[in-house]
């Protein structure tokens, strides 16, 4: 048991009570029975990235540990819509729209947490049933004081930004979620724990003698290296992405970022994690190296190797020819040259005619580092014929880029 | 049309908007309609006094001149009972309770306003049918802020006292019954001005070009002089009250509240108010006098005249009682007296021997006025023949108290 605790609590960032997962486990062995982990999906943006697999992948944990998942489709508020009209870009969803996110969200989730101790439900099953008269009791069990406990609300009215009085019920339907399922434990990102603990609190007002265990897992900045990954922001990795774009975001990210996306969105053990850690902060290893293994890793996690290899390849090709195509690139009369027009020379001995000053050793190090390349091609065979054209670019390592002219 | 505005708006402290009532009767008289005068009745609270004939009687004239009473019966939230369970001496009503208190409600009601154009509304007919997705639509067109505007909201908010978050529906249920009967006018007392203006903005959103206009009538205080007549204050004088209590509970007023009940409780005219208020001004009359023809006219207008006559006297024989037995009687030796033991003398003979420094011609005034007692019942023949026994008492004006004695 102890061992299960510490496996299942790595990582994550709060647990509220602090001893509530132990306590939690400890009950589920005595009462041997699965512990019920409540997972809320919002069927208006059904799309899954980088962030939400950091809490998935926890979850994946306690689902192999044997506990049950309950995936909360909230389709009931997805079916009303935002009432106050404000935001049109958010309008009502038909049954059968919720229905269709809802299989696309269930198919992304599935890229992580397996389909064994998976329940699906839909809010719209009890919220919908409930009268005028049971909104008016539920909401008895909370006061005005502890909804402004939330941060966005207390800000918003302090700075005198209108709340919607409908706005106020939301906590509360997300928290009789809780008392439906009777969830033991609910999981999401620090910026949910409110809404979590308006859970936990309402299932004991409604007589559970321990209400669910709130776990907080650390929030993933996205690409922009500031925000936390949405996709309002637009700084996010779908799950389902092609290869191509996963690998090529993630080479996107600020080198400050990457300490935190090792822990968070790769799949390494912790011994690799903590090398490449330690790498990246005593400046043994370029920054852009560790960053092509955390988008390989990525790409390898949510497609599979060869794709990663494949992703790999095609972003060295993009960024050379971007390289290339953003460069001013030195003309050289091919007539200065000891070279006849449209004869094939070696490279190294081409290399070596273009920078005199060059050593032969030193230049045949940059070509089998992969530092040259002709016509956005890199060539790393240092006796690779290369045709004398005019036209033909190459570059040698970071500074220098010529174009044969004729 | 301007006579009626005049006749109407007399005695209304505010008019919100201010032009509101004038553009409505205007409105009406255009539209060859009456105006829709809304009153919100509680059935937990079915007993009228007063207070509430204050805005009754505003009503009735408006009933007289042609507009129709729209009477809502709050048997939606009166069923629910109070949520939180605090307030049990409110636990929730039945249908049938809330039938019978309407009844009891509709009778004291016709105390004061008539039977013709009106009609009576139960608001459980359209808020028990509403789903909770209806609910969240209404709550989004308000926000916290302007409920906040509320003055015992924002108290309690300040003082950290708990406000439940079913609290805040409250007012919102209130004012969409206005949107369900269309009404043009709502009265209320001051302290209701909130909830009304929450009734008019409701419509308003609903799509009505002009929304209700709120009128309130002055608060009425209550027999201890200081607080708003109420049930819950014990101050109140109930609309079916037996005539002796309304007699003398009006007595019991202190004088400083002649004035306010002068103008708000009596049906006399303009100018005997007018009068009566100047003479209790320029001290001429006493306070007493004038509150007695209050208590009269009052006990005149739910009961009759007789009744009013009766309790009047009731009134002062329990009053001379109480007057006689509080007080200390100077024994008086009838042996000292030139009167025979069980003789029988005339009064005024009487008074002259017992208070031989005063003129007859005085103590026959005194007699006359009727401030002349023997055992507590009031004399005002100077020849009725009084027993010379041991234990006769015998009050003459406000300072003599004497008893017979053997």
């Amino acid at each position: 048991m102890s061992s299960q605790l510490e496996k299942l609590s790595k990582g994550i960032e709060m647990i509220v009570p602090v001893n509530g997962l132990a306590e939690k486990l400890k009950e589920a062995e005595t009462e041997k029975r699965p512990l019920i982990i409540k997972l809320g999906m919002d069927p208006t943006a059904p799309d899954l990235h980088l962030g939400h697999a950091v809490v998935l992948k926890k979850i994946r944990e306690f689902q192999e540990a044997g506990h049950e998942i309950h995936l909360i489709v909230g389709d009931f508020t997805a079916q009303i819509g935002d009432p106050t009209g404000r935001n049109t870009t958010r309008p009502p969803l038909t049954a059968e729209e919720v229905k269709i996110n809802a299989q696309t969200y269930i198919e992304q989730l599935h890229k992580v947490v397996g389909t064994e101790r998976l329940t699906i439900h839909f809010n719209n099953d009890w919220l919908g049933k409930m009268t005028f008269s049971d909104v008016i009791k539920l909401l008895s069990r909370a006061t005005l004081a502890q909804m402004m406990q939330r941060e966005d609300f207390n800000t918003r009215y302090t700075n005198n930004i209108p709340i919607a009085l409908h706005e106020l019920l939301y906590p509360m339907l997300q928290g009789y979620d809780s008392v439906e399922i009777n969830s033991d434990i609910e999981f999401g990102g620090r910026d949910q724990l409110f809404n979590n603990l308006v859970g936990k609190n309402l299932q004991e007002s409604f007589g559970k003698k321990n209400g669910q265990v709130v776990l907080c897992m650390p929030l993933l900045r996205g690409l922009d290296g500031v925000m936390k990954m949405s996709k309002s922001k637009n700084n996010y990795i779908g799950l389902t992405e092609p290869a191509n774009d996963m690998y090529g975001k993630t080479m996107s990210i600020p080198d400050d970022l990457l300490e935190e996306w090792i822990q968070l969105t790769t799949d390494f053990d912790e011994e690799t994690k903590v090398n490449m850690i330690a790498d990246l902060k005593n400046g043994k290893t370029n920054p852009m190296d560790i960053k092509k293994k955390v988008a390989f890793n990525i790409v390898k996690q949510y497609h599979d190797e060869k794709a990663a290899q494949e992703a790999e390849n095609f972003f060295y090709k993009q960024v050379q020819q971007k390289g290339f195509d953003s460069k001013t690139f030195e003309p050289v009369c091919i007539s200065n040259l000891s070279f006849e027009i449209n004869s094939s020379v070696k490279l190294l001995d081409l290399c070596a005619t273009l920078i005199p000053t060059e050593s032969k050793s030193s230049l045949r190090r940059l070509i089998e580092s992969g530092a040259v390349s002709v016509n956005s091609d890199k060539c790393t065979d240092t006796n690779q014929l290369i045709s004398i054209n005019s036209g033909t670019k190459i570059k040698i390592g970071k500074r220098h880029f010529f174009e044969l002219k004729e």
